[in-house]
């Protein structure tokens, strides 16, 4: 595994062995979590503790990495007259701002949007974005777009 | 107080007082809570427990009225092409149809976007945007859209 930045781009039951195979390897290096944690049997509530975040769990199983949360809520961006912007929060700000190099380079907006304990809120509005298009009040193409 | 819908347009802060003194007369009413609950010293978490929200703790403080959760994440709707959109959380589905209607024939959109327990997801949409706007990443008048 190369590249200072790994995308583990995974649905979240996978973590766990994503960890205990990968988790040394990732050690020094930008580890990205995107998952949505959610219970999709009920669409009623995430797997993980209200206090807690995926990205947080992430962060404490792989100390040596710089754990950042980003692209679970970028489901709608590219509709309409908005520009697709990806919120990532994390608790190093070097890790953050190669990360926004990254995503400004594809084309894409990026917002900083604070310390890892925001991964709790970001996974709440995926949450709520799955639970709408699950329940057809939006198309699966929509959902939260980021008006600056 | 008249009305069959009461929003309660006051800050968190102010609803035990509203429970205390008005509690008896909203009793069989619409009782809307648009607070977001946030700590604003800190601008890092919310002030109610992390398995809550406030409109859970105003429906569990006002058993015999009808709680909505809504417009606290109506910040930037009428930015640019996208209409405003009220999400609204509760248990009651024709309370939530009644407010609906009020909201559309103000010129509007609204979203059921599910049971009370939502009401915590759309507090923490609440609480991002706000923090986003403190830290200056969106504008006060930005923050999340709904694309339908």
């Amino acid at each position: 595994m190369t590249g200072d930045i790994v995308i583990l781009a995974v649905p979240y039951p996978a973590l766990a062995d994503v960890i205990a195979v990968h988790g040394e390897s990732l050690a020094g290096r930008i580890v990205v979590d995107i998952t949505n944690p959610l219970d999709f049997q009920t669409f009623d509530s995430l797997t993980v503790p209200a206090d807690s975040s995926a990205a947080a769990e992430l962060a404490a199983a792989l100390p040596q990495s710089r754990v950042l949360k980003a692209f679970n809520t970028t489901f709608a961006g590219t509709v309409g007259s908005l520009p697709t912007t990806v919120l990532i929060a994390g608790d190093d700000t070097e890790a953050k701002a190669l990360l926004e190099d990254v995503i400004t380079s594809a084309g894409l907006q990026a917002i900083d949007a604070g310390s890892l304990r925001r991964a709790r809120e970001l996974e709440a509005i995926g949450f709520l974005q799955l639970t709408l298009a699950a329940g057809e009040k939006v198309s699966w193409t929509g959902g939260f777009g980021v008006i600056a």
